[in-house]
């Protein structure tokens, strides 16, 4: 019998990574309702509920407010090929994996790079970003909240009045923190955020909530080209999420988004409030059980992310081999460092439904055992 | 209390539009499975197994066979973003809404576009397309196999053979056709081929499989460009599926992935040319009882599609009126017309696990009660 054949069988997983997190029950079982047409009248209001859920958790008003039908990396390319141009100039801060791939994009937009690099663990400086604003007049400046590489959370309140005394539009990657962390989208004056569904809101991999402010629409209107993806052109898009008609665009991935309306359901019955301290309090029961077994925190305690623990192997402990004993014996997922951290950290993960004390009781037991 | 406040709770729909088409529970069942990790060893054997069965029911051995993490219109992209740089030349053949989608993408990607223009409703000539390459020297020829919006099935081979005679790719959209009509890839000579979940594969929408063939994966390698879109470049989305690595590219949709396996094993139990066979008897069912009611069929009969049955409404009969009844009272969804066709034609599916005599009777047993 070829493996495709036999029945559909994975392990049952414990995940402490840096993202899918554990699902709800709710959640899976929404997803196992049957289905309904991505046209079909009760289909778009499930696709309002969504909008005004996703509004409540980025604590936006923002009119275009909707769910990108494709993965986080999705959510940030929409966000960077509406607001850029050919010729336009970008800043985009690098701490991390994530603040690199903005770059990237920035680069296929046809777009001049300018680019703020800060030390990885480390958060970007306010000086620079003012530094590095006067020698570019960009259009956007881009930054992550959240770096899932590296464990950061970044401050945003003074860069975003940074930003703006230059004229420019704050960009967001907010894809570990958003449920899991304060994240004020109207207040900070953040004009365009994206985030992903797998990490603290717990739903499954293959969606992005996004909101642009108004000046962010405002600029997405002054376009002098067309965007360069048909498939993420907000000035489309817009139309299947709010506009009058509701038109067709793509066919909206209705499964996947039974699953954000439940599990953003979930966030709200819990509280932001309680979510976030549920989160912080879960940290540092992980943190003192860390230390005590000689981990070390790679970012210093004022930047650290709750919900992505960055820490340093102790001495004698060989990543790839500890971790996969930890897989295969315990059924536990941590994640492995990215780029010069590969090998030397790891990433374990409390978002979500794997915020309990359950989940860092059941790892840190395993690495006794372990280490 | 609020609307999203509310127990998720769609009517139980009979899903007989343009897609997507009923769930199979196994597929639902599957997509209820706790997730894994998208990098979990286990996880990687899955995609393994959806690779074989998408090769098996594209027939084809292109090791360049994977799914994209987004909807069929995501995959059209992916194929024209990684075959086409500024400035390149393209033929693209348009007979309706998904020729037209095709053409906005290849000017997207700032390629120059020429186009052969057909009659919606009727399939492109082979010598038309071979009258246009005497005027362009075209990378790429892209063409509909099934085009969703009229119900025409597009013959390739002839065709196939004409674009390779003038050294071009042939791309071609298989969304609607694929796992209800034949396809055969490598017979045909298909050089890059997309389609989508939702339609005759009965998974849930949100998934694209997409399969490049040698000398499309070698168009990809001597490209002097980046790929315009980072999320859906195939230099980096193919470690993931196929490196010797499995590099981490983006967070891949682990739900959808479980209902594709799913549905694909589905589609291999029952057999391609059953499942082919059934597709036909069941198109000639709806035929015989459509035509008793007064409806004419759009296509000429050698060109039409069995999974989507376009039809003009019988005089008399309102378009938005006649849908809402058969929604409200009967909870049976079919398609509108699209562009010029709206309001004038239903497009009737019968996709997948939508193709059963039981489909067809309500739905005739509705429509004789409402005309």
């Amino acid at each position: 019998m070829e493996s495709y054949q036999s029945e559909l069988n994975p392990n049952t997983r414990i995940l402490m990574g840096p993202g899918p997190s554990d699902v709800h029950p709710r959640v899976l079982k929404a997803m196992a309702t049957p289905l309904i047409g991505h046209l079909d009248p009760r289909f778009l209001e499930i696709m309002d509920d969504i909008k005004i859920m996703v509004q409540k958790t980025f604590r936006t008003r923002n009119q275009l407010t909707f769910v990108v039908s494709a993965p986080g990396s999705a959510g940030m390319e929409t966000c960077l090929v509406n607001l850029l141009e050919p010729g336009d100039e970008a800043l985009v801060c690098v701490n991390g994996v994530f603040g690199n791939r903005m770059s990237d994009i920035v680069e296929r937009c046809g777009a001049k790079l300018f680019r703020v690099d800060a030390l990885w663990g480390s958060p970007v400086d306010p000086d620079q970003v003012k530094e590095a604003l006067g020698s570019c007049k960009p259009k956007i400046v881009a930054i992550v909240h959240a770096e899932t590489s590296t464990g950061v959370l970044q401050p945003l309140e003074e860069i975003s009045e940074i930003v703006h005394d230059a004229g420019a539009l704050l960009v967001v990657d907010a894809v570990t923190s958003y449920c899991g962390a304060e994240i004020k989208v109207d207040e900070w004056g953040i004009d365009a955020i994206y985030s992903g569904a797998q990490k603290c809101l717990s739903a499954p991999p293959g969606l992005s909530p996004v909101s642009f402010g108004e000046r962010a629409v405002a600029a997405l209107e002054r376009r002098k080209t067309k965007v360069q993806s048909w498939f993420l052109d907000l000035t489309m898009v817009k139309n299947y999420w709010a506009g009058a008609q509701r038109a067709y665009h793509h066919t909206g991935p209705v499964s996947a988004m039974y699953a954000m309306r439940e599990a953003l359901r979930l966030v709200l019955e819990e509280g932001l409030e309680n979510r976030f301290e549920r989160h912080r309090q879960n940290h540092l029961l992980l943190k003192e059980g860390l230390e005590a077994l000689g981990f070390e925190f790679l970012v210093r305690e004022e930047f650290r992310l709750p919900m992505l623990n960055a820490v340093k192997l102790p001495d004698g402990v060989e990543d790839g081999p500890a971790r996969k004993r930890l897989l295969d014996e315990y059924n536990i997922e941590v994640g492995g460092g990215l780029g010069d951290f590969a090998g030397k950290i790891w990433r374990i993960g409390l978002m979500g439904n794997s915020s309990t004390p359950n989940h860092i009781h059941q790892l840190l037991g395993a690495l006794k055992e372990i280490l």
